[in-house]
């Protein structure tokens, strides 16, 4: 085991990636107990990820030359801004990886990004019982969004809504 | 005043349209209590929403023929599933204008783009006051994604946070 965040280096994923991020994917929906949720395929991964109309992007993390972790993000808009954020849909870690400092580095890797990128904002979402994760963000001056709930229509409710003449 | 959906109309919004989006995200801020946050500008709405690297796209609701709301959505995405999703940051209709189904209107022109483009989620946010709408999502089958909270990293803490070599 590394015991200095030196150890750690982030890469750009690339499409020989895609069966390690689907492996971390459903270590991560294991973690946050939605196993069942994840539907994601090798398939839909290089498509989405490194397809030619592809719009989010994944890094991976390697801690001593061992692939330890990834991350996916996005850019998404702030009509009060009038432009891009960066949003982090997911990072992961392996649970062995954790506590070198690999989780402070991939987040300051994309604040990286988005700062060169001209983002107004960094942003990602944590459930409301991950208690070490919420006291690391505010640690490093994040803000909750907690006046705002998402709400999500899928399935056969999107379906069923587009499809109604009403 | 109208008074049925029939005369409602959806377009894309055009670039001769960015005064008429500022105004509404002005009106949209005003009824969050958030003016002061608004910091867009003609010219940012201009390079962000109609510029080459454009990633979010705005619709213009006509009703009986006048300029009544807009909406900006862009594309977000699902590890999980493996394809992206459609994100609708803001959506606003002038008082004058609602309850003649409009919202309705737009609400479904967006699940048909959602549909068209292959996505798995549409997916919005609301203020947890906003009772109205928040009863309205319900009823179209939404559900509320209440376990997770958005964190933000903005402005000096973003910028330090980036800079840090820590």
């Amino acid at each position: 085991m590394p015991d200095s965040p030196a150890d750690v280096v982030i890469r750009p994923a690339g499409i020989d990636d895609v069966p390690l991020i689907l492996r971390f994917i459903r270590e991560l929906a294991a973690y946050e107990k939605a196993e069942q949720e994840v539907v994601a395929t090798e398939a839909s991964l290089r498509a989405s990820l490194f397809g030619n109309d592809a719009r989010a992007h994944a890094l991976v993390c390697q801690v001593a030359g061992v692939d330890a972790g990834f991350a996916v993000y996005f850019f998404n808009y702030s009509t009060w801004q009038g432009r891009q954020g960066l949003y982090l849909e997911d990072l992961y870690l392996s649970p062995v990886y954790r506590k070198v400092g690999a989780g402070r580095k991939m987040l300051q890797h994309l604040a990286r990004i988005a700062v060169a990128k001209g983002c107004g904002r960094f942003e990602w979402s944590v459930l409301d019982w991950n208690e070490p994760a919420i006291s690391f963000y505010k640690s490093i001056g994040a803000i909750p969004m907690d006046e705002w709930v998402r709400y999500r229509l899928a399935g056969e409710a999107l379906a069923n809504f587009a499809a109604d003449g009403g």
